[in-house]
């Protein structure tokens, strides 16, 4: 989205050029108006416990779809999606180690593997934007910066940790706005969790997020924050799984999904 | 609805018992989940300005229903509504200057006069308590304060001023369900005008509103200004036409209407 001059091509054929290999990186700007999805692919004996531990924090780990175990396909999202070549690269990990980044994960497939796609905030920063408001880190062409917050998730046997936060500052009356527009969409992250008084939720220095790049807050601007996709990486990679892979940051599952449906 | 001691009285009994001279103060708390509104009376060579004035500032004057000229009925809000005396107490100006506030205004009534009720903020707190949000001002028994701000009206040829906010502390969490409850009724001032610096709106002391009583706000509070009633008759007065009339403040029109029914 930040990239407007990337071809305005269609959900379907920017897969086929990510499964082909031509496109190995981010995803954003890509097939405009679809959205896109953050990727947790899980053992069938975690992943009960997964799903249940994201539909009680729904605003971190909200779910657009649940593969059936072995399959690669979500239909629900696109009828010729495979899960296993459709991302531009992904991270695998054993035991909580990062042990590969690859483009395609067919290598690693096994039976008992189910995919769990989550809404992420492309989804609402589209609304954002044609509203006319403004992303200063898109401007920027920076990554938003992420900050872990003394917000506790809703834990289950295995997964527990902090919620991590994105944030982006607006003046008062487009951070009204913003919570007005952003809620509209609860399926991807919704209404801001907070805003204003970062201390509050245990973020000591804006100027030093946990990830992504700072971005300035200026005098006349709030920092308004948002529940961020990182939350359930994080909580997985603290769980430790013996066998996990998600997509890389940034490089995320483009569905057939229009973003403007979501809206409630 | 801080009174919730009173009696649990339909809108049509409280206009009968305020027709009758029963009641004659506030209106908060009768009729609960009616929609109450303020009330402004102009003659008709002002009515058509005023409502085009209503209508390019929708915000702090949200228009309830227009009556027709010299008729005191206003049959959307209620069959029997009777302007003149379903007021429990009016302020009645005549060149900017208050010369009276009667509990009847049947003999000032006139053939040109032009009934205004315009939306108020009980429409939106009933909500935000519903939704177990907390008003310090009702919890304190007091009334909420008023600022007048730097935010300019759109003004017609004979009506301008600044707009006049109500203020509401609330937490950050709460601040947003707050804009979001309040957004979804624009019929009634809606979402908030500005939240987090008062500064920025030219409110230089929270501690000193124009309007009302004090209502602290804690270290872990932001303040959260809603567009208010009082901009119009602020802006009315203002202007001094050489008659008019409104409500007493706090002394609403009760109408028929549903509150719940209000929300977009």
């Amino acid at each position: 989205m930040a990239d407007s001059d990337r071809p305005a091509i269609s959900a379907a054929e920017a897969r086929r050029r990510i499964r082909r290999g031509e496109i190995t990186g981010q995803t954003s700007g890509l097939a405009p108006g679809r959205v896109q999805g953050n990727v947790a692919i899980l053992p069938a004996d975690w992943a009960d416990e997964f799903l249940r531990f994201c539909l009680q924090n729904p605003k971190p780990c909200p779910v657009l779809a649940v593969g059936r175990p072995g399959r690669p396909e979500l239909p629900s999202l696109g009828a010729d999606i495979d899960i296993r070549r459709d991302v531009p690269r992904y991270r695998v990990f054993e035991h909580g180690r990062e042990i590969a980044a690859p483009t395609d994960i067919a290598e690693y497939w096994r039976d008992d593997l189910v995919a769990f796609v989550l809404g992420c905030s492309f989804s609402f920063e589209w609304p954002l934007l044609d509203a006319g408001l403004r992303l200063k880190h898109m401007e920027a062409g920076t990554v938003v910066p992420m900050y872990r917050t003394n917000i506790a998730t809703a834990a289950t046997e295995r997964f527990r940790g902090p919620m991590v936060v994105s944030m982006r500052p607006f003046r008062p009356d487009d951070a009204i706005r913003a919570v007005q527009i952003s809620g509209r969409y609860p399926s991807v992250h919704g209404a801001p969790v907070h805003l204003g008084l970062p201390q509050m939720i245990g973020i000591a220095d804006l100027g030093r997020p946990d990830f992504g790049d700072p971005t300035p807050v200026e005098a006349d601007e709030l920092p308004v924050f948002w529940a961020c996709g990182v939350t359930p990486q994080a909580v997985i990679e603290q769980a430790k799984p013996p066998f996990f892979i998600s997509h890389f940051p940034g490089s995320m599952l483009i569905t057939d999904l229009v973003n403007a449906a979501l809206a409630a």
